[in-house]
């Protein structure tokens, strides 16, 4: 893998992510364990401007971190095109609390010419339980 | 629509939500248009922390906005009941810029005896654009 | 409306369909009710080798009626493309009987340059039982 | 794995389902591959009646398989409760044509208190080509 654009991921391998240009991205902060073709992992911690009214961590993050790190996944193959997403499904099957890790895990299912198919895994930090899944369709476009 | 939870929703007709028991909710800052049994009408103003590297809303922030809606609609019903969401899906169409106003309709398609179904709408601020419809199923659990 | 393709599902307006090219099409047997651009409306008569164990409409071919109903919906714009199916959701609300005649309405969400997004309602006959809701994206291509 | 209901699944094994109390189930005519706890393997041949226009198997009834199967994978379980689909997502990324033989595998990804989560992948006969994943949410109700 040697795109310029892994290089730039790879740079940031076990550090917390802060200047990228995802201003989102900067205010989800995850920290970056590994960068491959098709596959990112990325540790959050979760904050208590995160949470829901019973103190764990809101679904609409969890979402949005899956979102976030698809689209991640997809700029690691440095093609000089701009994925949109189609569609975003979450399931969900458990929670975290106000300063827990949690891991999540993308993985690229299907590159087809248009579309492009991926997956991610939400887990606790020692990935004994598995709290989201979360499946998306992503179509290229001509913006670059 | 007499129960508490809406009345103290109601409260903020109009107003900007600030104090809300969510923390995430008030991260996201909605301004809460209309609240009624099995529909509620947020707007939302889109700042430059919500958006991704091309200077739209991410449609993680999307997705977040979608399911917050959603789970506030369900606290109108004023049930002792807290719902959890089993799985979210979210079909994007077009994306909105740092400073637009946005708004999300929600609305209770099925009220089951443990589940239920919900769909939310996300425009423009004058309606002219459709910008992602969500769709949910959450289920009834005994934490009070 | 006056493609060729919309004549064609015209002509079968109130009657079954039988002799489409679709041989699927042809073993759900829907009564076409109505022909718009954008939205079909479809009837269909459960019949038994449609029932699962519990002697209700099977929820596999509950989900292959909204599918089946949406491409036919992309049809009826009459354009020399073929749309294939991205990805496909459904909300199961409550079943039918055997014998039970049901409905299927399509709905055009939007429709992109390149992404058509498609929603499908299923009710009792009479309309007053929602059944199940499904969502879809399809896709463009060049096959003609 | 000794339950009743899979012992009954069991004695399929290698062959095609003909006599099973779902009349849907022996339309599709499974031939059982594997039974285990959580995950079922189903081949299938497809027939001219399962086609779209094209020739090629039907989306919706590939959904019908997936969910089917799904439903299947659950009844192993033995347990003396009945099963209900939530929700169905599906993800296209190929077909097949008539006369080709196809492989679905489920497994159960999280069995909650109430709700199961469990996916499907259909492939192609020598499993080197993906077809589609599903991915469905069902619930526990007191039917017996």
């Amino acid at each position: 893998m040697d795109t310029r654009e892994a290089a730039f991921l790879r740079q940031f391998e076990t550090k917390e992510v802060e200047g990228s240009p995802s201003p989102f991205m900067n205010w989800l902060k995850p920290l970056i364990l590994k960068v491959e073709e098709g596959s990112l992992v990325f540790q959050y911690t979760v904050r208590p401007e995160m949470t829901n009214p019973f103190g764990t961590l809101h679904g609409g993050v969890m979402a949005a971190m899956i979102d976030d790190a698809m689209g991640a996944t997809l700029i690691v193959y440095g093609e000089k095109v701009f994925h949109v997403t189609v569609n975003l499904s979450v399931d969900y099957f458990a929670s975290a609390r106000a300063g827990d890790v949690i891991i999540a895990e993308t993985r690229v299912v299907k590159k087809g010419r248009q579309i492009v198919n991926i997956h991610a895994d939400v887990w606790n930090e020692d990935k004994t339980r598995l709290l989201a899944k979360g499946y998306s369709n992503l179509i290229k476009t001509d913006i670059k």
